[in-house]
């Protein structure tokens, strides 16, 4: 039985809600249509751009059953599944299984930050590997969560028959690249940092799980394209064309500044949950500005 | 009608699970009983240190309602209902109140700690006051939430009718004081730092919510006391006969900590949810030193 | 011989400079005169609040020297002279010594941060206290410097017979109470906060080098015999009084707003050196606004 | 007239000390004899990794004349002489360029964080500019210094005829990225993390100042020369063969470690200066092993 392969560029995207906040699937259909008439390799939901932490377990399975119905059975579905307890962490992780997911992604608990250590991590995630259907990626986010998944503990885990790879949302390339040569050759390491794709890629991730890829799919997928074929000074140079944009999704404007951006070219996912807000009038023309010297530059 | 008064001190007690990780009721009810025979003016349940971040929500239902049963009439009830997202939080407020909580304790939102602007913080905490059936008092840790509630954000909410006081978990006293002279008289601060009570007293708090006070509750109800009386050298010799053990239970050791002083003083509280571990043996015996210190000085 | 005695309130004065930027030393002996005709129990020049770290060595000894004459012999003169390498540290406090100080204050070497482990800082200032021919301060910022100074590093040295106390800068007074009980009783530990001087007088603390004292000599000074005199409500309600003021000069304007605040009380020290920049207008008039709402609360 | 450059690779080296912690330039002399035998671009003096923290003025000087005489004129040599104050960096600097300096790089001032707003910052840096006679390298250091200078802050200045690059030493890549896109053609940015040095120059740094090529010269100026070359895939693969030793040089063990590595390999610069102590038994050896775990590769 081979591996699942995750070489590419996946979308983690957005939750649509309406403007009453409710789950909105309709709406959530067309946009995944739209993403189907792109070259992503799959697509994230429930990921932390998909408001995972703002939605109910009902409402989570909903959404699941959602994506799995309108991704074609070619593309690969990840489920976010993580929760603060293993427990739920576990039983979330079988329910996305049962509602198609193909493998789910387990971002590290966080809430008790100073007792997650290289221990209670490596009990966490081998209790969820043990207990998940389809396959586990581990999925690091220390600027949101406060809590570091060291190279060294990943290693620990990544020979887990069940656990296949990891998303590194840093933009630590050094610190990516030592865990690359910290892993078995199999163990597949996906970056969450768009605006360092192109040097992750260098430095031998098998693909990236991307914000500005919900916004800007063409383009990632072509960065990776280009160095798979070793074209280097294009992947380059299209690397600093999305990075104005990739920079502005990633660090400043978050899930609102992701629908906004979603928005602007024609995609409508409705609004962030309170209490997220939605983004700013000032926010929605810089995004705009950025989006539209993206399109210069391409022209 | 009057409001609500939150003088004195307040016990966030742990929730207790059996061996299998399972709620355990009983256990919960002796351990209620035990506070009950104590000073302490109320009981707060679901707090950070209830492990509410792993309990889910008719786990938590179920504890409000044993709580209920398990406090006699004259001690204050406080529900921690804080999710990430609004619409969830005014949703267990309104549970908690249907379950006999007197009031509840809601914690910033924090997941996405970047767009937790003071803005998106008044929305959401005037959207709770509005929606619960029973008084709210907000509630900041930002040592594990990286979200800092500004003394001039807790003055726009101080005068909402419902929003009765606030729970500020930081030992920076100067930036108690100040939120003391930030908001209007009636408004009742509390402080959560068992290590810097006594301190918080003299700046003005109207009392605790303090995990100390979990194990020795006559002791941090008799420095209230004490500095009510004006008696500040001795309010002032057994806060650092306490500081010990407080220090213990609130940054180093955590839930796991408390777990096991409750164990050592005789209380069965049980262990830690995972991914929590259980404090290992190291920490347990410099628990019982200090605790031993405190007695012997107490003695 | 007995320890020197260091109760009471220190100001930790700015340097003047003129508006080339050298060091001013007719309009310091102008505000030493003003400072000596207040209840202050001493004068810390090169503190932080100094500008210690944009003067050189030749500018120190002057500085050290123009206090020297200002500063009434029953005066206290503490002199900054901590640097980042033990051997230039020994030889600034010899020199400070010569000068005329009584004592100096050593701030952490921080340059190198993770390497100022507890051993090395132990090392750094026994070999400092051997060298100098006066007593010694330990001097933790950690704000500025990201170097802590914890109570058990404080402990292995509290007995040295020349390191007589400590300034501890930040405002966690569950902290300070730490270190009170941490070390033998002559040890004086000074708090550096004026935002929380009044409680952390109530856990232990001996005196303060507070910025606000360059300021509000007086009102600092009240709230230390208040509470000497067990009269706690008047100390808090000055302590209230004085929070506003003490709050922008420690965290917000730092030493450009302390320069700015001497000046709009008619004391003239000058405009910080570059890269320092002035107060810009906004700040200045807020800072006028919490000394009028001092004045009107005081008259 | 043409800019100066700095492409490729330069060694930022310790300062010798001998046993009594005093300056030594026979050893001085002996190393750089031995980093003249290899392919690196330049040398750097007085860095971070070069403890101008711990050398007072006079002893600053003697180490840039020392190098001058040392370094073949082919090669470049540039000074670190970034100080806290704004006059004294210019003084250092002209003194710099009298002893033989080619160009001076300037950490930004960190004593007062908050502060150094990218105004404050600017101002610093024009005068410095225009004061020094050799041209001037911004350089950023968040991690020691807890200031950032922000690609904006960058590009204000990067059209200063006398400011021709930069050094960055964090690991972001995508930050470093951005840089490159915000600075006009001719600005020289130079990584300065061993770790990511073959990212970073996918992104588009002219070369590196980098601790690990003092003791791996040859190979990171193979980095270089496979990237110019088109030759990714070995420049990762070398890239992956020195990040271990680049990891701990970098983060873990600082100076006291780049002084134990070059005398595992067998050139002897003496020790740390106090307080900086000597890297402990357990550090050397986990270098000697990441530095035979190289040769092995190497072979």
């Amino acid at each position: 039985m081979g591996t699942m392969k995750l070489a590419g560029v996946f979308a983690p995207v957005p939750t649509p809600f309406d403007e009453q906040h409710r789950l909105d699937t309709v709406r959530f259909r067309g946009a995944l249509a739209r993403w189907m008439a792109t070259p992503l390799t799959g697509i994230v939901v429930l990921g932390s751009s998909g408001e995972a932490a703002l939605v109910d377990e009902e409402e989570s399975e909903r959404t699941i059953a959602a994506a799995r119905e309108g991704i074609a059975s070619g593309r690969t579905l990840i489920a976010g599944t993580g929760r603060e307890s293993t427990r739920a962490t576990v039983h979330a992780s079988r329910r996305a299984a049962e509602l198609g997911a193909d493998a789910v992604l387990v971002r590290t608990p966080s809430f008790f930050k100073q007792q997650m250590t290289p221990d209670a991590l490596v009990s966490h995630y081998t209790a969820v590997a043990d207990g998940s259907p389809v396959p586990v990626l581990l999925y690091s986010f220390a600027a949101l969560t406060g809590v570091t998944l060291a190279p060294a503990t990943v290693a620990r885990r990544a020979r887990h028959p069940n656990i296949i790879g990891m998303k590194e949302s840093g933009g630590d390339v050094g610190h990516i690249g030592e865990i690359v040569s910290s892993v078995p050759p199999g163990f597949q390491l996906l970056a969450g940092s768009g605006s360092s794709f192109y040097p992750s890629l260098c430095v031998g991730v098998s693909g990236g799980i991307l914000a500005v890829a919900c916004v800007l799919p063409e383009a990632c997928c072509r960065i990776f394209n280009l160095v798979r074929a070793g074209q280097h000074d294009q992947a380059r140079a299209l690397q600093q064309e999305i990075l104005a944009v990739a920079r502005l999704l990633g660090t400043r404007y978050g899930v609102p500044g992701l629908k906004a951006a979603l928005r602007i070219i024609g995609c409508d996912v409705g609004v962030p949950r309170p209490p997220l807000p939605a983004l700013e009038e000032k926010g929605v023309s810089t995004l705009k500005d950025a989006l539209s010297r993206f399109i210069e530059a391409a022209a």
